[in-house]
């Protein structure tokens, strides 16, 4: 029997534009209180549980997996909702896949944001998502989810089960090389001074 | 230099909720002169061929890729025309991946198809989808788009780039172990009688 593989059931998904999954494997909230040093403007963070509490939420996510297969897919919505940390527009905490070369697709749904997308060695690139456009995030890219608009910014993703992810490599760094912060009624990148440069294994 | 990954530079898709991608690496289509052998009812396809010409619109597909990394995702969207071939509704030829634990994920984003879905030892399942639903096809699952509705059905995909196609394992077997027919207004599973059971390596 060993030489058989497992073989999962195929489930109906429904995907709803406002994010969530219907027939999803699991759902995790991320709170204000667990983006410590997330935010390059500490005092701002500070202030914001203060006004709004630790228990505020920022973002949400429903994914979809079957066991664990080397070349199964994890399929979800990410749900970040508006709003600013200081210049800061809202963000997810980022991340390097913990194997690296492991891409994944963003199709944003609704909303309006920005995938911040950076190079271990120092590229760093924007691109804005409305619904209907997508980006096919290369391996090597570290990235992360920024609403820049007034609604929830929704995306669909989909990477490899077997991808995992590292958070640590933006803290170690300083966090990201830039920030996307207000400009007029609009965003644009600022660099973070605080970043030291991202290790390099 | 060796030992430094190559990068992809990110780029942004704009994916159409009719089908097509801006920003696509490719499309390709097929006619209905390219489905020889693909329905069962031979002699209704000859006479489709007769009335419709060879060069007929069966279905089209636009992708993104990268490079093809171990790691890398292809996206894009497949368009599949209404229509019948005797009781069959329109199909795409099918397959199952040639690394076969590869999974791939389709999205609806308009129409009304159904995603049929089978197994080498025989395990057939039909999920109907229609905009915002979504399946997660698993790996060793042979798969096909079918068109149930009276628009274009139209899906977004995303796979693993080195998941590759195999094709003839359909043909071989005669062709799926379903057929997705009309019912009334609607669709049903018939038993295809000329099914031999897939080869399983």
């Amino acid at each position: 029997m060993s030489a058989t593989p497992t073989r999962d059931t195929p489930v109906a998904l429904t995907i709803s534009p406002d994010g969530g999954i219907e027939g999803r494997s699991r759902r995790y909230e991320k709170f204000l209180g667990d983006m410590a040093g997330v935010y390059r403007d500490e005092d701002a963070w500070r202030a914001s549980v203060a006004e709004h509490g630790a228990d505020r939420l920022i973002y949400w996510v429903d994914d979809h997996r079957y066991q664990e297969g080397p070349g199964a897919l994890i399929v979800g919505t990410s749900t970040l909702l508006p709003g600013r940390v200081g210049d800061e527009f809202a963000v997810t905490r980022g991340h390097l896949h913990a194997v690296p070369d492991r891409a994944e697709l963003y199709h944003c749904l609704s909303g309006r944001g920005v995938m911040l997308l950076e190079t271990v060695d120092g590229q760093s690139t924007a691109i804005e998502l409305t619904a209907g456009r997508a980006v096919n995030v290369p391996g090597h890219c570290i990235h992360r989810s920024v609403n820049v608009g007034d609604e929830p910014f929704v995306t669909l993703f989909c990477y490899a089960a077997d991808a995992g992810q590292d958070y640590g490599l933006i803290a170690d760094a300083g966090g990201m090389k830039n920030l996307v912060v207000a400009d007029g009624d609009g965003w644009t990148l600022a660099p973070n001074p605080d970043h030291s440069g991202y290790r390099q294994d």
